[in-house]
């Protein structure tokens, strides 16, 4: 396997389905919000799955091994990590399932038609602070800020390639909630369930979860706060069974 | 005391300044949301509030015991509980201090100019389910439906008299969390904090507390979720303390 992988890269196993992961430390590692996202998202075997922002391709590959989804798309703007989603999805022999698309989110109408995906999920740059960093294109600077798409890209262009009754799923910043939902709203994506995400019961939340039906009727499900850790440091129970049952 | 109170009312403590409170639990007994609520804004001294759908009156009767607020104005649309109101006003001699208002929020311009308040606080109807209570006046539907005004009403009204960078505090059903935010950014009072209430740590959130600011720039904080009970019922250290200390 040795020279499968570029430098720098390494195999991660994902505790699924015996799939591994390429990673670079240098360019993207995946977290626990595409692992909790991953978790979040609801699929059935015959919808068409498209992940936006796809980076590695760690969330088409977890909803793959949860949903056994026989279609999915990842859809990755930087070149080096389409690459490297690509080697991954064939390592796992998962090329039929699983297609990586190397384009921009901005020209997503290009790539599929209106109404055409049953469920989106995203993981998109959370900071929409720019300061600092309007002029670099380095590739963690690009998967963590809003510099080649912002919120509102995403949103509209989910919006119109779900199809009516379609799902969308994203994982970001608390800070970001009130942007979400107008954004959701504005484009027909109603937000149906959200959960936030602590570290520590006693802790702010850094993440939020949510999911949002095209064209559904007013009326949020507020699931109870996710905790991930004890106070020892160790995972809570629900999160140590989305990590490894 | 006895020909103070009214047939069916009742005198009970808040333990605070060793205010008392006169409720009827035929019409309206105040809950855990106005005390979380009064708890939750912030107000000093010479800052004017103004609280909506006051009920009986405890919402400004906490905050001036938190806050020794001067001057706070308290607006009830129902004559029964605006009395009830007036008559804990007068019992507990804060009568320079609390103004209790017979009226219509809906009206609310022809009792404040615009820019006016520093505060709003409002435990408003929850319900926009209005199917089998439509043409129901009671007391409690009155309280709990919107049926004389909606979230749409509050949020709009309360933007105009409250003054630029003037706070405003609502606590409601996190069902209508993606209606709260919409709405309050659509008029300008822009949510900054937001905080979920859950009964239980492993149960679903049953109240949201939210701060928006007139004319503020986007940026919401959330804070950690309040936990009210211990698994034994009994309440949690930090609820027991809004309560008792």
């Amino acid at each position: 396997m040795e020279n499968f992988l570029l430098d720098g890269e390494r195999l991660d196993d994902l505790h699924r389905n015996n799939y591994k992961i390429i990673q670079n430390p240098k360019y993207f590692c995946f977290g626990i919000d595409a692992v909790l996202l991953s978790s979040f998202a609801r699929a059935s075997v015959n919808e068409v799955v498209l992940d936006l922002c796809t980076g590695n391709g760690i969330i088409p590959l977890l909803v793959h091994a949860k949903t056994n989804a026989k279609t999915l798309y990842g859809l990755e703007i930087q070149k080096e990590l389409c690459n490297m989603a690509e080697r991954t999805v064939k390592y796992n022999n998962l090329g039929e399932q699983i297609k990586i698309i190397e384009g921009d989110l901005k020209e997503l109408s290009t790539f599929f038609k209106n109404s055409s995906i049953d469920v989106i999920t995203v993981n998109p740059p959370y900071s929409n602070d720019l300061s600092g960093v309007k002029n670099s294109l380095s590739e963690k600077s690009i998967a963590r800020h809003e510099i080649l798409c912002t919120l509102e890209d995403v949103v509209e262009k989910s919006s119109r390639v779900l199809k009516s009754g379609g799902r969308f799923y994203m994982v970001h910043r608390p800070q970001r909630l009130v942007d979400i939902m107008y954004l959701l709203r504005k484009y027909k994506l109603e937000p149906k369930t959200i959960r936030l995400v602590q570290p520590f019961i006693n802790k702010e939340p850094n993440m939020v979860l949510v999911e949002a039906i095209k064209c559904a009727k007013p009326m949020l499900k507020v699931l109870n706060t996710l905790i991930v850790y004890n106070q020892d440091n160790s995972f809570t129970d629900e999160v140590y069974k989305i990590y490894y049952e």
